[in-house]
């Protein structure tokens, strides 16, 4: 196991930390949440052990369907090591229901099914109180990623999209919307980040209700069990 | 000469008023002015009748290269008369150098040359602050437009680009950016709206001067002498 050496970045669920491996880094899971660009801070208890694990039974997932993902193992019950990537500097959404910020930007009701699934790119980062949507040719003059690259990661997005759109479906989980990030690693591209209920929004299929950071945000009552209850059904616990 | 009806729109620099002809409606230039989303409000004395001769000028340049455009013919200093269109719900941003929005919302500092030039989808009448950029998958999941239709509007819009660029670089005039809007007419695609300094930034090739409604954004003088100095070298008077 590599050793834990200076914080790379932290973000709104986790700190990433270098190691004595120039390629390899550490994830730490936080419980504290955040939302509205940090105006609304709190704590979900036990948050960081449910999105280290269902993080990583995803990105297993996906490894197992082809996509290349930062996961290498598990640590203990908040830590991953992981491929230490160069991050692109904007994430990719990919909206399959509306929901959130595309229903105020467009006026399309909550709950629509999007044909064609909507992919967003937004700059991390910026000093805006929303992060900018940007489009190819603002990452092409920002030099953010090269068109082969930009192909390729619409390709994957998709391609994670349908890949957990299916799983998500076999429990009784409607994925609507979520975001992903992308790293360089050795020249190529690969998803990095986390797929949590942090980043996705994951509805019940039956009742519509949010099992995600929805619960916080809207000041919603078992916020923390809606987490254990996403990780219970992966993991087969009824 | 038709005559005039109800009016059809009101924007930041013009009325649209129907005709008795379903297929003609009458465009009136006004010297009211307004920015930041109507918080800033005044007039610019003269700029009515500059708009319409440099539209008017601007439309028929671009129909000799090809490009179809609404205008059908002047009516008097203030009124041209325009093919009546079923008007696209976003406008498209070409941007040739960074200003403006795009340098907040990107980083890149204004000046800087755009490489490849930037196209902005952006919603028109939308209930936010600033009109929310959209991309391509926005508009087919909003119905707004066909990928045959927006294969075409961007086609054009990057030949309109080049045109314009191209004409207004023999008059010392640098075309920073533009907005451009579309309508269809008789099923096809057409460019509508205007192409003035309202609507697009002109610099002074030589000084980088503001000849257009970023003067008035910016509290500037000679607001209406920039907007006569733009119509005087394309009417060819020095």
């Amino acid at each position: 196991m590599p050793q834990i050496g200076e914080i790379l970045r932290e973000g709104k669920g986790k700190k990433v930390y270098a190691t004595d491996d120039p390629d390899k880094a550490i994830v730490f899971f936080k419980d504290e949440a955040m939302a509205f660009h940090g105006l609304k801070r709190g704590r979900i208890l036990g948050k960081g052990e449910v999105n280290n694990q269902v993080c990583e039974h995803l990105f297993k997932l996906l490894k197992e369907n082809g996509i290349e993902t930062h996961f290498i193992e598990h640590i203990d019950a908040r830590h991953s090591l992981v491929k230490r990537c160069d991050m692109l500097p904007f994430a990719v959404k990919i909206r399959n229901i509306a929901a959130g910020q595309l229903t105020e930007r467009t006026g399309i009701p909550v709950g629509t099914k999007l044909e064609p699934t909507v992919i967003e790119f937004v700059l991390k980062d910026s000093d805006m109180e929303v992060d900018p949507i940007v489009n190819h040719t603002h990452i092409y003059a920002m030099k953010a990623a090269t068109p082969e690259e930009m192909e390729q990661i619409t390709e994957m997005s998709l391609k994670i999209d349908e890949i957990l759109t299916a799983y998500l479906k076999d429990i009784s989980i409607e994925l609507i919307d979520m975001k992903l990030e992308y790293g360089r690693y050795h020249g190529r591209i690969i998803l990095a980040d986390e797929i949590t209920p942090d980043t996705a929004r994951f509805w019940d299929a039956s009742t519509h209700e949010p099992l995600d950071i929805d619960r916080f945000r809207r000041d919603m009552d078992n916020v923390a069990e809606a987490y254990q209850e996403v990780l219970h059904r992966m993991m087969g616990v009824s």
